[in-house]
């Protein structure tokens, strides 16, 4: 078997060391793995398959003898860097934005659109977090009717945040218990026992940046330029896992019956719809997995053509390091 | 001044409770005030206007000499006290599910359709909370043009779910954050770090009853049969004020700045929209007062004459004791 020198960019990170995770789990043929990240957390130790790892400060020297450069650093870092990845003949598998849009670089989701990897030119795009959950639980409709519109409505966890995040959920939580401070550092309002409609920077237009992605990525993703999105994104005082609210409106009119049966069939995705015996998607069930649930299927009061459903699924795994070590393994295939 | 005799029915949940609050607010015009509970609660002391009051078990002689009846009970108990409350001559303003769509019973937002209490036969019915919530944000819109659909998704608090809701998730918060056992009784699943999308009991179609109540009560309320919405209800680890994400979809387009206009001066509701100072409605900032906070106005991109929005408001105080008391206000003008 073939064997790759990977590096991890960011790698000390939430994404990155998830990214980790995810290499030993998939068994990734890894002849070298490269701990990357920014000069403040050079010289700590990582354990990656029971051996002890240094990680380095990334420089523009630090990729030469790669195969595979996995991206979990911030859009700037993942700009800066690039140049000298792809020039050391390494492909830069980024979950960053910042290749998202570009027309050269393909973005893939590896169930929908695995066959894009094939159009690199030394980078390949990870889809936004709650773009891949969404996708992956309507993908099977989309298969029985080409998708429309989608009107969406986002339960995003603090995780996908980074790090901090979930240590600031504790931080007030800990502090609504015991009577203490409340303090806001990684967002800009209390979370904790709170909902703030509020992720990504505001447009001119009023929505966030985070919000568009789901219509713009969705698009190339699905090789569907006419794809009409509104969405709406909230944060929300849970740990892990984002959840998903979505109306999906298709060409021809669809069934309940006939999506719960693809969904039950579809890769990745777990049909999770028993209302009966108060089964549904929630996030505490679907964190630390790479599935993503589905459930609350039904059809769409409002208009025509529309199946309603709810979906839950772990945005730094499926989200982000799955979702790029399994681009990594289409390109090692 | 006339002053009225009025009566609580389930005085001590929630609801109860905060409508002593809001009569003593409101500097509703009281006689007597006689607070009913059931056998359990009956000998309990609480204060209205610096009086001591002595709760009394309810029962069909409890509302002789009463002018109105304020429920606070069970839709269950709502049912077996109405005739008896109807016979004493009282008139019943009743926060319970069991009256709502009952054709000879007005279902009344003041600000909304007031004069419906006109219509009254002894019971007047207080809506859904949420849908409470949902129609005194987009009544401005309404009344710019007729709303034909609305695609609806809420974040719902727990203290929805009555008295309990609250302590289960402070409970839950606190054995996540000592590290002791989650207990859950009020909510099928753990609630704190978690989402449960189940409110209400579920319908064959796959809705729950709480999730119909949006379009069988919106188009009572609104006076518009054709009303057509999609909710999907969730509950959110929140203690109090439920937010719902909506897309409204009207006759006429409507631009954002005739919206944003008309919101601006519609009673009963606040416009916090001010992205760029990070100003949008959160649960935080509308609980314990009457007002429903309206932002995030902004074009739907999924479908023509469309406006999505974000609404938070107090479901104790204006989804529930709010609403009834300014109904009863409404009978004695």
């Amino acid at each position: 078997m073939k064997l790759y020198n990977v590096a991890i960019l960011g790698a000390t990170g939430e994404v990155g060391r998830e990214m980790m995770k995810v290499l030993t789990e998939r068994n990734f043929p890894v002849a070298e793995l490269r701990l990357l990240a920014s000069a403040r957390s050079a010289g700590k130790k990582m354990t990656y398959m029971g051996k002890e790892l240094t990680v380095e400060e990334a420089t523009e020297d630090s990729f030469k003898g790669m195969d595979i450069v996995l991206g979990a650093a911030s859009a700037d870092l993942a700009r800066a860097f690039a140049p000298a990845i792809v020039k050391a003949g390494a492909v830069f598998v980024d979950n960053s934005s910042a290749f998202r849009m570009n027309p050269e670089v393909p973005l893939v989701v590896p169930e929908i659109n695995g066959d894009d990897v094939k159009l690199n030119k030394g980078i390949i795009s990870n889809p936004n977090c709650s773009t891949i959950i969404t996708l992956m639980a309507v993908k099977a409709i989309h298969k029985l009717s080409p998708i429309q519109k989608l009107v969406a409505s986002t339960y995003q966890a603090v995780s996908g945040a980074g790090a901090g995040g979930p240590i600031e959920l504790a931080a007030q939580n800990k502090a609504i218990v015991e009577g203490g401070e409340i303090e806001c550092k990684v967002f800009p309002y209390q979370i904790a026992e709170n909902l703030i409609p509020h992720i990504g920077s505001f447009l001119d237009d009023g929505y966030t940046t985070e919000e568009m992605k789901m219509q713009n990525e969705g698009r190339k993703i699905l090789h569907q330029d006419t794809l009409k999105v509104t969405c709406t994104c909230v944060r929300v005082p849970v740990v892990r896992s984002h959840s998903i609210s979505v109306s999906v409106y298709t060409e021809r009119d669809l069934t309940v019956e006939e999506v719960k049966a693809a969904v039950a069939k579809e890769e990745g995705c777990l049909l999770v719809d028993d209302p009966a015996s108060k089964k549904y998607p929630m996030p505490k069930d679907t964190s630390d997995q790479d599935i993503v649930f589905v459930g609350r299927i039904r059809k769409d009061l409002a208009f025509e053509n529309g199946i309603t459903l709810w979906c839950s699924g772990d945005q730094v795994r499926k989200g982000a390091a799955t979702n790029a070590v399994q681009s990594a393994q289409l390109l090692v295939k």
